[in-house]
């Protein structure tokens, strides 16, 4: 299987961060087949929407208010509302499927792939592509 | 790999569409597998649910409820509500996997394969069905 | 394709069964590829989260905020709440893909995965484990 895991710089900031063209890199040349997008966090997912519109500041805000970041929660390790966090993967999974065409990302028009993390204090996450050919 | 575009006419009303029939014609001869079933849109999902029995409607009901049609979105193409539209993706992803047994779909007794689409303006949608054999 | 269908003894509880060291089973001596987990029922879902620290009982308390367990719901087949039940599968899919190397599983460290029931009526569940070499 063509596997690879990518670094991502996401810094102090919380949010979403696009990883299209690093996905399109890795599938280029590979034919007909299934991407799987893996992150390998704990507290972080992968979903695919569009960007560069708000929609990506609106998912945040959205998951502000699904998972509060108050005192409400079980997981005691890092800062309080660090337990919303730990659920959110529950809610934004972090793994998804894309079919791959020609060695291109079958993504509709307005479809990037994101990495979402609320976490501020991991300032550097790992993304794992991996082809499996049809 | 067998891969192919369907288009499902969802009209001018918003909520669920069952695509069980479709997914199940697109396997048939093809053995042993996995299906990808994706969704090639900004403000739709796919899930697999019970349908006929309501929870269809209520699971609209409740993402009404989780992602409000009001005026509190930073994406501003459309009518205000439609901002929740490219937030779904998020909650309810565009792509899924089902494994394929002797041409057969395993899905449970209960779930059907369903597109999740809040938004109104869209007549049409496509999903994209792709095989890998295993 | 190599496939089976383990049981879960889920007895009379509500919540997160860790099933990391069924899948790990699965995989192992199986290269690489990609194993789908997928839950054929329609009221659970699959999920990887941390586990241990609390968060698999705190993904449970947020979803009942997000899936109330009151009457409000048109599916009307056993208790009152059992509609939210047939909802979860929209929120928390029944089905995710994780990467395998060398017939393991390449998860997070932090990363577990579990079968997320919110159902206490159901003490038995099936889950399908499915491996892709790729």
């Amino acid at each position: 299987m063509k596997t690879t895991v990518i670094s991502v710089h996401t810094g102090s900031s919380r949010g979403v961060t696009d990883i299209t063209a690093e996905a399109a890199t890795f599938v280029a040349g590979l034919g007909d087949g299934l991407l799987n997008v893996f992150v390998p966090h704990a507290t972080a997912g992968v979903a695919i929407l569009e960007t560069g519109a708000g929609s990506d500041q609106d998912l945040m805000d959205i998951l502000d208010d699904l998972l509060p970041r108050v005192d409400q929660y079980r997981h005691r390790h890092g800062s309080p509302g660090h337990g919303a966090d730990h659920v959110l993967p529950g809610i934004v999974a972090p793994s998804t499927v894309i079919p791959v065409l020609g060695g291109k990302l079958a993504l509709g028009t307005w479809q990037s792939v994101v990495l979402v993390d609320p976490n501020a204090d991991n300032a550097d996450r790992r993304i794992r592509f991996s082809f499996v050919a049809g």
